[in-house]
């Protein structure tokens, strides 16, 4: 799993209907520190996601493996919202410390 | 799902049978401020998409789950039509507007 | 899919024994314009493709939706010969006219 | 499979109910020197992995066959524990020695 | 399929059950040119492969399509020893010529 940020939601009516009552969520990559990286992916939301949320999703095969996805055409969902996260002994990411 | 802009169209006659009747589109990607980006995707078209247009387009195995694509040889599914995104809180696209 | 060029080919003898009798082909990815890129990939042909002719390739757990492909070790195919591809509007390459 | 580096750990409560009870590492990798490199995977543990620890991790499809990870909406997996490896004969890494 | 040389061993005791009993060979990527490039994959060998030896790897899910390794957490496998290739008419690579 990668962790990501929503930044932004997306609207998109004309779609394969397999896809219909989705909410599409704009994701950035974040690395180890939580610095934002290059890249952007829009993420189905499988948990309740929201934007400046932290969250780790799952792409390929994997995203389809939600009670939500399963056998539609999605390659990345949110499936987890981070609570916090530490590196080396450090606390990089706390939720509660950042609302 | 990665967001694209289809930039071109691709004709081939001599295919694997179970890719006849395709539209194959060429499509870069877009970051999330609609930049395009390097790199260039061949997909197939499952929401009739036509040129200029913003799409989402999925890749990988997911790129199999639409009606039109179930068990082919396609790795790159155009599954949406986009018609606006925001990121942090900012309109960054919206299809009405640019017609 | 994504745009190659056919540059070579391979002989590989000792070979996990369900990719006898395949032909491997030497790729190298083009951008839209047509360009070679980096990278090179080493694809199964589907489609008779020979050295010099533009293909389509899928890749990953598409490779093997091919009638040759099928639940074998191969994770790249040629799956289309290349007849023509526009972008914005002007024909970037047309295989009648580099015959 | 991929040399990585277990650099830390990661709490997530709210997810999706087919990965509860999971440990996530923060995990970055490395080459064959040994060297950490650029980007950051969250993987789901599968052999016990520590902090610190050097492991190999599949991604993709393959993170769901292991025995925790069947089905799950995981794309990323540590499926062992690194003692020691070679390149060009000389040792990079031992366990034994590190310790 | 990606060319790579084989070179080094790994040894893992500590490892998902279903990995016992594989060889894990790590693996430099080579272009078209048998230039090495940056990365490092850790492969199951499916065909005798030693070290030195110039080899094909399948990755993603098309690794788990080999004898050996169907069902088990692979996501790289090593599927076939390469002879030679030729890249515009020019033999690269001859095996019988670097031994």
């Amino acid at each position: 799993m990668l962790l990501g940020k929503v930044v932004g939601t997306l609207v998109a009516t004309r779609k394969e209907p397999a896809m219909e009552g989705f909410r599409f969520l704009v994701v950035r990559p974040l690395d180890a520190k939580g610095k934002e990286l290059e890249g952007t992916v829009v993420a189905v939301d499988a948990v309740g996601a929201g934007v400046e949320e932290v969250v780790l999703y799952a792409t390929g095969s994997a995203a389809r493996q939600t009670v939500a996805t399963r056998d539609r055409p999605c390659d990345a969902v949110i499936m987890a919202i981070v609570d916090s996260w530490d590196v080396e002994g450090r606390e990089v990411f706390n939720k509660a410390k950042t609302g």
